[in-house]
């Protein structure tokens, strides 16, 4: 009895963090749509933004999220909309993330299906954006959000800039959306036994994409001061391709050249079981290991 | 928002394998209880009997087996049973494992509430196992079904096995029950690079209990013959107290000696999540770390 049902996660963030009845409002679809659980969502009051973590089958989460997109679409005024965070629309970006039984691909599928409705159905112009993007240009947020909502009224009009789904003119209180989807990414840290900033530095440089490293690694180094020591802080972008373990053993390995050590690691936040099983099939040598043979997998629902 | 939720699992045993409706009458209560689980069953004609794993809320859990227990009582008679698994009642046996956020005491609790109703209430002898044995002399399970259902007519006339809950005499169809608590098991096998099973076995001997080696590991040498490796094959009692990872390391530790060294690993069946966790955690060294921080626990029911 294995568990096969499908689970993507998504991670809309919305253009108000202030207004509690609004972000109650946009909150409602994912507290009672079936077959969607509502993870977490956090406001913060100087972004003025709400940003909302949900799991569930690929298309319950689509069928909530346009209902919540509808919602914030009406509710909300990017006109009036002041904080600190970029935005350039009411629903402001909503990517798909691959959990289980689910290819990136399909991901991408479904960032297209809801893309087409917020265009087509809500009215809202929409970007496809990191493995959904139609062109390397908007494969970067940043770069489709410059200019933000208000120098959107302009942009979009470049040909440059033509929206992959929906009217070529900006919502006129709502903006524009990117949509798409990206791997599960994984903060990990791991710790020197040196104070020394530059070694920090110089190993992240080493690890990480830009500088030669692994392919899916970002990577900078961080002073620890309360402790006297360095930090290697990482995202893996994608674990499925660039391993925790590799990360950290290859940290290990340009450590040395510096008579430094690895004192420590962590996983700042959310991490997907299978990089955990990928870890452990490492460091024992499993053979023939499945995640379904995680007791806890046969829970989910 | 942390998944808060009591988790035990249950794997009792029904001494009815060959019999499609009776197996199905039994596993109804399973099937149908809010907030329990099927994960698994099996049945064996030669040993004629039933394995059924569940797993669900522990007063859910309760319920549920005290209904298959009926189920069973009215429709298996011992007198007309063979097969070839020792077997001493209709339920034979009823273990609880705590899973999450539930401890063993709580597991131990929980089968004397069940001990009680089935003693009282069904009529059912019942004895104490394992954690929850009320003397040394119940702790084994084949201690206490020595004699089997036909010997236990005579058997527990004897004050020592005079039963925990229930009639001081056998039911005359359904026999006694042994209902009780224990960790989960870890099957866990290390492969080495020799085809000695003299060296498997020398190694088995000093990382298991009674070699004086780790307290919760049983373990002995195995060949696999194919391969023209040997192995070091453990049942782990409590991965809490005896890690995965220490046993591994122990092994790789006695290896030296022979000149031999670890070629892989396997995890048999199935394996809580918080043992996969410990691996990580020892290997990267994480800090800090919580096993909420799995994406796929926030998503159990």
């Amino acid at each position: 009895m294995e568990n096969n049902k499908k689970v993507i996660e998504c991670v809309p963030n919305f253009s108000e963090g202030r207004d509690r009845a609004v972000m109650e409002a946009i909150l409602e679809p994912f507290r009672t749509t079936p077959e969607v659980k509502l993870l977490d969502y956090s406001n913060d009051e100087d972004h003025n933004r709400m940003v909302v973590t949900l799991v569930g089958e690929p298309q319950a989460v689509k069928t909530a999220v346009i209902a919540a997109a509808k919602i914030a679409v009406a509710k909300i005024d990017l006109n009036k909309h002041e904080g600190q965070h970029p935005r350039m629309g009411a629903v402001d970006v909503i990517p798909f993330i691959p959990i289980r039984n689910v290819s990136l691909e399909e991901a991408v599928e479904l960032s297209k299906e809801v893309g087409k409705v917020i265009g087509e159905e809500v009215g809202v112009p929409v970007f496809l954006y990191e493995k959904s993007a139609t062109t390397p240009d908007r494969e970067n947020l940043a770069k489709i959000r410059k200019g933000e909502f208000e120098g959107m009224a302009e942009k979009i009009k470049d040909p440059a800039w033509r929206p992959d789904f929906g009217p070529a003119e900006r919502h006129a209180t709502a903006g524009t959306v990117a949509v798409g989807a990206r791997m599960p990414l994984v903060a990990y840290n791991v710790n020197l036994n040196t104070s020394d900033l530059s070694i920090a530095d110089a190993i992240a440089k080493k690890v990480r994409f830009i500088g030669g490293g692994l392919r899916f690694c970002k990577a900078m180094g961080v002073e620890l001061t309360d402790r006297h020591i360095t930090q290697v802080s990482m995202n893996l972008t994608d674990y499925t391709k660039t391993s925790v373990y590799r990360a950290h053993e290859l940290i290990r390995i340009e450590a040395r050249r510096y008579g430094v050590e690895i004192v420590g690691a962590e996983i700042v936040g959310l991490v997907p079981l299978a990089a955990l099983v990928d870890t452990a099939e490492y460091y024992l040598g499993l053979e023939n290991f499945s995640i379904d043979q995680v007791l806890e997998t046969r829970m989910m629902e």
